[in-house]
């Protein structure tokens, strides 16, 4: 492929620096910037240099952010007696898009898992034992994954959180997201897993005497 | 969302200029890069940069290409008296990915399609005479796909190629680019447009006399 042009040939081998991009789509994204978006392609590119060079982890909650504190730990209207920890950015943002919760975040950045040398010192832990003194927290809302991993990950942490407490004396309430059939799911279409979960996590509905 | 990293949040919004992202892959990716391949990302920011600004067409076969005459137009090694005539630069990339083709190109940017407004006149017909003259072009291979428009293009072609041919008197070849089952295609996987052109145009293999 000498015979093409060398920028354009650059910019195909970049665009498969992005997750789930191989050599086809990256040569149609270039192709479709050039004809029909090259200023788009310019903001692009100007946004990411813009966020490589500059976004940063906040201090406080882990997340993305150019500024520490960030604005979701600056944000005062935000409960500050509620924390929630999250695996990763992204559940941070599909948390936030439900406009649903008011709280607080931590972010672990992965999850406990010896197989890959991820233990409990990467995850940032001790920092979490800080947020929760400082800011007087009442309620740890533990929102890792319902994998294995996840699993371990909140087990370890409710044990830490238990500990912390004792030493504290805050009466911190740990708390797990709900698992079980997702709303508007179709139940044959849920893993038996899942399935089987939900069963065995059925919740009691009052019945009307009459 | 206001409570995001306004750059994190302008990333994501610019990534979606990327044919086929939207905002979930375009969060994943935004996310992967930050978290894992910053360098790549700065990388890819200056790739967009660099081919957006500095990438033009051939002024002779149109191609994508920071100079002009492109490497392909100026490759003295290349047979200049063929040339094959395609709808993208895509299938440029795709041709000269097989290795097989040795002439020229020339890249129309697009096929005869009245629904769209895309006439004779904004396909560039004018140079690819002019350079078919001017390079004592002997065979024209037709490389438009095989849709309704692309069949428009083609027969369109042709015609103009033989009108021009006339007037010129060089005995230029036209020839269409083959169809039928592709190459370790499975028949029954085939569709039955395909299948039935196939059929009426099968090839007619010597029989050995005994």
């Amino acid at each position: 492929m000498k015979h093409l042009s060398p920028l354009l040939e650059a910019l195909i081998e970049q665009l498969q620096c992005l997750p789930g991009v191989g050599r086809k789509s990256a040569q149609r994204m270039a192709l479709h910037l050039l004809e029909r978006d090259r200023e788009g392609g310019r903001q692009l590119g100007q946004a990411l240099l813009n966020s490589m060079n500059n976004v940063r982890r906040c201090d406080q909650c882990r997340i993305h952010a150019e500024e520490s504190p960030c604005p979701l730990c600056a944000d005062q209207r935000r409960d500050a007696s509620l924390l929630c920890v999250v695996e990763t950015p992204g559940d941070v943002l599909a948390i936030e898009q439900t406009g649903y919760y008011r709280g607080q975040y931590y972010v672990l950045h992965g999850r406990i898992s010896p197989l890959d040398g991820v233990g409990p010192q990467q995850l940032g832990f001790k920092g979490l034992m800080t947020l929760v003194s400082e800011r007087q927290v009442k309620e740890v809302i533990v929102a890792t994954s319902m994998t294995p991993e996840g699993e371990a990950t909140a087990h370890y942490l409710v044990e830490l959180l238990r500990e912390w407490d004792v030493q504290i004396k805050q009466g911190v309430q740990v708390s797990r997201i709900a698992h079980g059939v997702p709303i508007g799911g179709d139940i044959d279409l849920v893993n038996g897993t899942t399935l089987s979960y939900a069963l065995s996590e059925r919740k009691v509905l009052s019945v009307q005497s009459t």
